[in-house]
């Protein structure tokens, strides 16, 4: 065989997928792009805000001598310094730029945290369902990915978790909002996990590490707040990018944030840097580096997330869907009116309606729909989606 | 213990390296920055073309819509078609979009590369001295660096290439013009190599690949040109960016180009396309392949860096120093006068003169002088160069 047996291998498992999105090219070609309800891809449909479009014009007319030039392995010291004072405020919770390593978004982020704490074997707890990525993530530092059940609406089962740990876990990763399901995981749940998480690793004499994949922080609807785990737990740290906050996903800037508390913490942060250099990253883009450090805080308008998320979950439910109403990220995760998510995503297909079965992210039985599109996409939609419940329910 | 044992002991080999810069940071602390000649980095000096700062204007002043998005995570169809067209019209072979993949930095694409290529255990071939960092991209995707030596003059050793070709061996990786070496491989000795690479390949019953690391390719002196591998070898690959060749390594853009002739081209391509997502690079960032694409074949004015080496090659070589003139790339690597390396370029530093040793490149003996510094730099520092030499030669 020419290439690696692994990557071989990740290629045939992830073909039905693949064959699923061939498909939906057919139909675009065949049915026009406006015909096909492409609700598949995370792909922000918003722009960034005007701020940055107008920061990013400001920036590109400096005269930086040098602007395009390496710069520390863990981003410009200014950039960094602008991340830790705007987060720390929102976390209340006294950050330096030390603490922060700019990366190329937060796969990227997820990539050097793995490499930086795995050792071979060891493994990785994440709630299920979960982007699917993470195996991946975890498989590249040598690590092995292990899912846990969550509740029936979505929240995390405590129970389940203090079983899952054991003496090879080091990472316990979380994902709130939720890729695929949209749930937030409340305050006292995070409090009630990092106790666990204390006290398992009391108990095995081991450091568990929390690491929270926080790219859709900033998109919550009502009111719901994402509870701090720097806060909430010594040994965590935040891997985000500004992908979904600023619809710069194809930009690749994110970050990570340690904690101050956690332990041996040179050794983190060092361990980090390196890695963000020999995995082949070397430092997050320099020039969104200097874009984002004049707009911190700033942000898409969630209004229209929530706007969309509405529209759908109101059009869904008179359909006879059953659902959690998310409260967070761009995507809704219902049931499948029969086990078979991949056969009910193919009769959507039909419809032409393309959404990604619940398969795909260790939840079966469901399907995803990525909700961050044109209003009409969803209101075109509608009728081919309650046609299908239809189908299923005769 | 709390990080990985493997990440620890990078850290622990490089420590030597990093209490260098801290050194050198001291230095420029306590004489002032002006007052310390820095050649420790190949971080270019020269700003990018004028023409880099006109089309990124004009790209960041243009409404597209998605124009920070996500997009295929093998790079934009017309970003690809152009790379393509330019660097097949230099190749004379015939390369489309499908054999192009953007990536973030030639860092990046070599971790796609050996990512994509290796099994467990596989060998990594590289004439040392060589770019340090090989060792970590091939630790990262499971195999195992090799270095084969060189001749007195840097050319490749054929015999011993030969010898080290093993059932074991995957890939040949060789980097000209060579960091830390400027030595260029001349077109027959690449059609040598290439020959061995067909003959061991067909009578150990396996591909062996021939990647070729060029992010040097457009800095070469006095008319010597990079032979094409494309041509040379069937089973070959180029990995490279523009962060050399416009003066944009902070920036991450580069590109992999596969040998449309290469065996089983599908899994290659299709496999990188996984593994650039699956590391975490996603895409290469967006706004700059839409940079790039618009002023290929544009590069910064090398004649200033021909004129850099030369006062530097003329300044030393009338102080005793010696070493091969570099045919490329931005960096001098000079004999130590003694065969400590070390202890000279600690010598160099007492005179405010900041290198790295050879054995940090797999060239004990030497020491590496990067001269993508101002003018003035190696003028100032030639004294302290000259004297320094004298102290061991008396």
């Amino acid at each position: 065989m020419a290439i690696s047996n692994k990557i071989k291998g990740f290629m045939g498992q992830s073909s039905w997928i693949r064959k699923m999105f061939e498909e939906g090219d057919k139909l675009k070609k065949q049915y026009g792009a406006d015909q096909v309800y492409d609700f598949s891809l995370g792909n922000p449909n918003i722009d960034p805000p005007d701020c940055f479009q107008e920061h990013l014009t400001r920036i590109v007319g400096m005269d930086t001598p040098g602007r395009h030039a390496y710069m520390p392995n863990a981003g410009y010291p200014e950039t960094r310094a602008a991340v830790a004072a705007f987060l720390g405020q929102g976390h209340d919770v006294a950050l330096s730029a030390d603490h922060i390593l700019m990366t190329c978004g937060a796969g990227g982020a997820l990539n050097v945290i793995l490499k930086t704490l795995l050792d071979p074997g060891e493994e990785v707890l994440t709630p299920a369902p979960f982007f699917v990525e993470y195996r991946f993530y975890a498989d590249n530092a040598g690590g092995v990915l292990k899912t846990v059940k969550t509740n029936e609406d979505f929240s995390l089962d405590l129970a389940a978790m203090a079983e899952a740990i054991n003496d090879k876990t080091k990472v316990v990763l979380i994902n709130s909002p939720n890729n695929p399901t949209g749930k937030v995981y409340d305050e006292a749940t995070i409090r009630k996990l990092a106790a666990l998480m204390e006290e398992k690793g009391k108990a095995l004499g081991k450091i568990i590490y929390l690491v929270s994949d926080e790219p859709y922080g900033e998109i919550v609807y009502d009111g719901v707040q994402v509870p701090s785990i720097l806060k909430a737990y010594a040994n965590s740290v935040i891997a985000t990018s500004y992908s979904k906050s600023l619809s710069l996903p194809g930009e690749r800037i994110g970050f990570i944030a340690v904690n101050p508390r956690i332990l041996e913490i040179d050794d983190v942060i060092n361990g980090m840097v390196l890695c963000n250099r020999i995995l082949g990253f070397v430092n997050a883009p320099a020039l969104m580096q200097r874009v984002i450090a004049g707009i911190q805080g700033m942000r898409v308008d969630v209004s229209e997330y929530q706007r969309k998320r509405d529209l759908l979950c109101d059009g869904l439910a008179a359909g006879g869907y059953d659902f959690q109403k998310p409260e967070g990220a761009f995507y809704l995760f219902p049931k499948s009116p029969i086990p078979d998510d991949v056969a009910f995503v193919k009769a959507l297909q039909k419809r032409r309606i393309l959404t990604v079965p619940g398969s795909g992210f260790g939840g079966p039985g469901h399907f995803r729909i990525a909700y961050c599109v044109d209003d009409r996409t969803i209101i075109n939609a509608m009728d081919g989606f309650v046609e299908t419940m239809k189908e299923f329910r005769k």
